[in-house]
């Protein structure tokens, strides 16, 4: 596997689903930054299963222990590593896994690529558990960034047919970011949450599970982050993104809306505003041209898939036979992993950007 | 900048626009390996300009010259570089844009990250042309790959409102791939291809452009290539596509429709076929679980903005007095870049496959 | 910092002296081995302080535990990490170094680099302590390289002004590599063993340290290994072996001897042998012609210098008063760190090999 | 190969011996430096074949092309690109080398590796010539580092048995660095400087060679430079400078020496200066503590091997035979490569520090 990103700042995630511990280590941390632990505690509580009727009942702390890399909760310049305990595992549900591979999941191709000694239960490293290393990682950047004037922030913009307002592009403030971050179903808009809510718990009710999609907006990046032709915004940030699993498409600024623009209607013009700071008019390009962060909101978009794992039968083979056969999958799951995975798409993205803020030229 | 790319085989593209040359570095090519050099020419062609009525009027070779890497045309080990120069070229055309930068370009971006000394001229590193070398890189691997039974190729999927016939997920085949590679607009459906040509013409007579998306399809990768959690087959594909100036948006599978599916519908259901293989009945995973192969085809599509030179006048800032001023780009432009950048896409695709495959473990 | 070692399989060192644990975690591991626990043990018995009149009577079981990676003590492909909790710590005999930096220590740079923020107790991240998990990735490297094949050991070289007997540079075999693996002093020959515990003695009987270099052999690398111009054989073993502290010099084959050789002294004649293999003569070259293996030994020594933490009165500063001072480093301390380094370069040097093994051009 | 150095500067050479050309790119410089080329070419001169009776008459301009990365002399942000055209090529004296191997060469590893398919003329990748390009980026980023009171030099310290004079390693001053590059012997000891002439011709008289070393110093470089464990100032200048070929070892501060020393010698007191800077009194550590620069002097020496090319008949094999052979090298060989290898050895060192001072954390 290849779970490390960075080039200054190096984020390396290690654990599976039921080994016995799950962690991060930050290589490359400033020193002297006071971590804000309630507040870290807040965003990973964010993530966490069984809080909500949305997602799975497995319930765990997932708070971090911190092995090293702080002193008195403030980063020393040496390698931070926290790491969360696994408890409350059921190994049983998941015990014919490496024979018999849930359509949607890593099963298959992590049998293939690790030749049957990958570790089956609960999807072993490629368990959504690991994204709660890459939010402790996050939750910490995030801590950063903000105390240099950037903050991010992400919503579900969708899920099934029903979709949420955006964010306003140019204009999307630190209020914006922040509107969603206590509720169960992280929506601005009230009738869209209610939708969607009725959408998931549909679904749930049959064993069956709904994609969606997330926005997320980058504010007071300044402008000149990102290396082109290769490690520019969207390069990184979509290289960390789809480190979290069931992400399967990413868009920023209008995105796959600009297949059907003109130039004249895609072009932001420029304009110097009151304050005397160049501005767009329009921010089609979602804060970045050419590879480079222009000063305006970035704005992406991610598509989420349906959790593969679902109560209901499906069709796949036994690979010591060689055969087909059904498969029920037995376990707790989350019907709709979107409210989970909003924080997680915060964090890759709070990753992605400080790596590229600690490049000097 | 940071314009290299790649683990095992390393790619490095410099050159301007305008610059002596362009050119590219490919470090970490396999020894023994005779380039068919009537192949990649002709492979270089389909991204030239001044083929079509699509595409810019300014016609160049741009036929590389090897200044290291080969005897006889064989690799031998050593990192291959190949260079064209620029030749052909209208600096007057470019003269204002470091002080007036084009709305959708990297003008503005480019002068805050260098501070002013980035090279202007024809969009200088930024400009399209530096796809050139990122096609010679590209067509080379691209042979290598075929040699190894790996296939790869693309077609604008869609333009405006119309769209093309999408490649059969399961069972896109060779002959799929390279039908449209000798088409001028490298589209399958020949209605479409008509109302598609209309529409670029249309926005060439007013002096606007259009945008539209672009298919890509890889048959043969065998399966568990990709190592997740940030170098699977999706985190790499994407860093290195979005390399390609205007994309801003990429897809995997069914991509952004997941939002709308439910589970049972997503997943792929396993089975195993008359020769005793395991596949998957659909194909809504893009060929990709948990960031490795599946042996499935590999799908996925980009989002291509519409060129932003135009000549249509614009609102910008002049920099040196920071004020509001008006823009009528001049030079000659594509009224649609998507022809030629079907071979970009292919291209980065082929770079980022073969490196993965470089990864012995 | 930057304490993450590879390219294909990654080293990711934590830990400070006195944090909660230190550890490792190594991405990138072939899935499917099965490590011997036993052996691990013993391999890191030699590394660990406590064993002998030659070191710190800081006695810890420095034992691993592992979080993840492995099931049933065999390699799943995902990430493996360990970690050693910090017991029998004195944090109050490193109570002023913040402010007073230890002559010959990190403690004056790292306040620098910093800003005053490291971790000071026990030498934070700097402690030698730290090459413990550097010891559990090499330990279990080792043990895959055996298993293809590829054999590591070292032996003190020199302490003071006495040397022991060097490995025959042509012929150097398994049982050569492990015959000073079970001593207290890792010396071939007896005679200069007890020299040499005469001098660590009386060194350590006047509160002061004394200096030395281990020999490193590397038997069963095929011909062929190793990418130059940058990561070749020399620059990926030196890159890794400087990761050890108080390692100061590093020279392969002859070394700086060569400085005396002429062409025809230093040139190592190839012949067939009796097998039909071509070797050399003479193995000047260390096993390593242009950056890459040769199919000879590889043969490095490294220069070890004397613990820099002395029961002797030296000059220091005080930090705070800008001042100068006299120190006096309490605390448990090594009169020779050569016996425990011994290992330590043997981790080194695995980890560097198998990284350049996993690259497959 | 992997002929790529660097994280956030990235040096990528290219080219063999007898390519079109060679060259270098520069990838992450600095925007708007403007290089004085009379300064780098009178750098490159010294490296530079045909100036004087110690190296081989092939004459070469060597004065490169720069085909990007450079406006008006001036960088532009953009990689930049520089070749030098192979010309005066004799490749027939090189014709049977792909057969047999030359002792002390790559011939026979790069066989190896390469499958036969490398570039056997002139060493192709391997060759000598090389470092010229290596030269061009350190020519390059010595003249950066200078105007940020950053400084290297390096002399000739040893050839067969006679010795230079060392810098003084507390008190290296500019002009010291400076004093011998004009020298075609850059060695500061005028006795040593002819002693060690009589030795190299008559080597040369014999058609042999002869070895040395080189010590460098770089000063003015800020405390807190170098980020352990694994990117510390010994581990990267220590990778970089294992690019030059022939070295075969490199020892910083003390070195080999503190084998032989206690820690109350090699321990450097710390002391504030009369300008309230803290120093340490001795430089046993050469300006690096914990891989960490301590703002002394940084000093280094390298090992040189005599030149492998001599003119004498040697043993070697016949590969296609699997045969003994002998083998007489024909064509033009430097007697003693050290002259020449001086200003590689600043470029390298140039290389590798102006990447660490890259990194902001």
């Amino acid at each position: 596997m290849s779970s490390v990103f960075g080039k200054n700042t190096k984020i390396s995630i290690f654990g599976q689903s039921h080994s016995a511990a799950i962690g991060v280590t930050i290589d490359g941390l400033p020193a002297g930054f006071k971590i804000d632990m309630d507040e870290l505690h807040a965003f990973l509580s964010r993530r966490a299963p069984g809080n909500s009727e949305y997602s799975t009942p497995r319930k765990e702390a997932d708070m971090p222990e911190f092995l090293s890399g702080i002193v008195d909760n403030t980063t020393c310049g040496a390698p931070l590593t926290a790491i969360i305990r696994n408890t409350n595992t059921r190994p049983g549900d998941y015990r014919n896994l490496a024979d018999i591979p849930r359509p949607g999941h890593a099963d298959y191709t992590a049998n293939i690529k690790y030749k049957g000694f990958q570790d089956p239960t609960g999807g072993g490293h490629f368990s959504g558990r690991l994204t709660a290393p890459l939010c402790v990682a996050g939750g910490i950047l995030l801590q950063i960034l903000k105390a240099r004037g950037i903050f991010i922030g992400a919503h579900i913009c969708k899920i099934g047919s029903v979709s949420d307002k955006l964010y306003d592009p140019c204009n999307v403030s630190v209020e914006d970011l922040y509107c969603t971050s206590e509720k169960k179903l992280p929506v601005i808009d009230k009738e869209a949450a209610l939708a969607m809510s009725d959408l998931i718990l549909a679904q749930k009710a049959v064993g069956n599970s709904i994609g969606g999609a997330i926005e997320c907006a980058i504010i007071g990046l300044p402008a000149g982050i990102g290396s082109p032709i290769f490690d520019g915004v969207e390069n990184r940030i979509a290289q960390c993104v789809f480190g979290i699993p069931a992400i399967k498409g990413i868009e920023f600024g209008c995105g796959f809306e600009v297949a059907e623009m003109t130039g004249s209607q895609n072009n932001d013009d420029f304009y110097v505003d009151d304050n005397g700071l160049v501005k767009t008019a329009t921010n089609n390009h979602g804060g970045i041209l050419g590879g480079i962060s222009s000063g305006m909101p970035v704005i992406f978009r991610v598509a989420v898939k349906p959790t593969p794992s679902i109560g209901i039968e499906q069709n796949s083979v036994c690979i010591p036979t060689n055969e087909n056969t059904k498969l029920t999958v037995k376990g707790r799951h989350d019907p709709c992993i979107l409210p989970r995975a909003v924080p997680c798409v915060e964090a890759a993205a709070a990753i992605a950007v400080f790596d590229m803020l600690c490049e000097s030229i």
